[in-house]
């Protein structure tokens, strides 16, 4: 049973403006990627938009720590998958891990650190129970590598 | 007498993951470099950035129409200088021309018209009158081409 | 009949790294949408995306001219579409318009004027005659306002 | 004596556009800081930018990895300085960190790793001996944290 279809991906295509004139993608934008798909997971996923996290309950979720590893070079019209792991739930920070890939390759591995803060004082608050619970959940549903 | 040495102008080197595989610069860039200089302008010419503007005077400066006339490629490493003239101020709205240039040739001219606007209701606002008086005084200073 | 249904369209959600503090999209990334939609347009309506134009066939489409109209804010999370019209066919020239719009309202109007040179000397080449015909084809499919 | 005076370092300010509508740099900005600022240490220090090293002289430098972690929020307007450590020198790969601070604080720190690779085959190739010579007189000069 292929485990990796329980898990949230998305589809992309590599685009011309995001690589550079060596012909592969300008890697700051491997990290852009992976943000963008870890936002659509949380909107899906999470039941919350960063909008709505922000502004009508007051947390922020800014980024502590990020490695980007680079496995294979990535060109323009690329068609690629982008999945999202919850690889550790600590009392205010996930650690997610997200992969790009095809069939034939994996492309990037991206862990990202992020920590739940009030926006009132920006100090850590614990994760909320709500997000805990579907982070808890999910986490269950996918192997990590 | 140059009279161009009078404008706001700012430097800046074409970077090389603005540019991309066809080995110039992808054309929506060239709309940041205009829209960064014209940040730029603000907080130095105007005295106040989009920051203070936004959160300490209340008002908003969308942009109401843009045009750009790409008129030279350009390529990563290259040098160019990047000014802003005020080419009219009507009663809430300001037109800025950016030109991309260096001593040889012109590389492009953006048009950009922002429109101040309240906060409270994002309606249109006349251009407040220490700002105004900033404009005036800067657009008799250069030619428009 | 709704003619719009025949024109190539692409949905898209704002993404949160597209706004700016003032909660907002940042304007030059209007022209990325636009362009990203071009962009994709090529690949599935021309049937040639632009590394194969560009490094196959030895063509360039560098954009001349961009007009962009906003007509309405858009935030993080908004969903909308947006479309690809043909609008003009010159000899080398091709001009594009793309709006951005929901069931309510349209958020922008992005023109774009591109040109076909060859890479060789970088000076233009007549629309060569495969993609001529099916601009033309498309262009009857879709009303331009 | 100030080590740190010796070390290149560029002064830069943050672009509201590279603000989210949290009001903070969109952490994938930060990456594209460190990453603009070794390009300008390539062309400034190393003597040869990425264009040259790539079609001049058939190399290329993926990176192959990259961790930031993030210490300090930063919001638009702040004037903050990028420095550029050599922390290790391979046979192939080079090692940078690249730390963005003020008098007051340390805001982020960028470790990036990079690859020589010859552009005919895409297999990594020693570290072309001017390069490495410049590379490690440099790294004498900094400490590295």
């Amino acid at each position: 049973m292929d485990r990796r279809k329980r898990l949230f991906t998305e589809k992309r295509t590599v685009r011309w403006g995001d690589c550079d004139p060596a012909g592969v993608i300008y890697s700051p934008r491997v990290f852009d990627y992976a943000m963008e798909t870890l936002e659509i997971f949380n909107r899906e996923i999470l039941g919350i938009n960063w909008m709505d996290l922000n502004f009508k309950r007051g947390y922020g979720v800014p980024m502590v720590r990020t490695e980007v590893d680079f496995m294979g070079l990535l060109r323009s019209d690329q068609e690629i998958e982008i999945d999202i792991h919850v690889s550790d739930i600590g009392k205010s920070s996930v650690t997610y891990l997200s992969h790009g890939f095809d069939e034939r390759e994996r492309y990037f591995r991206v862990k990202m650190i992020c920590c739940y803060i009030s926006r009132t004082d920006f100090k850590s608050i614990p994760i909320p129970h709500d997000i805990r619970e579907i982070l808890r959940r999910y986490m269950g549903t996918g192997s990590v590598e």
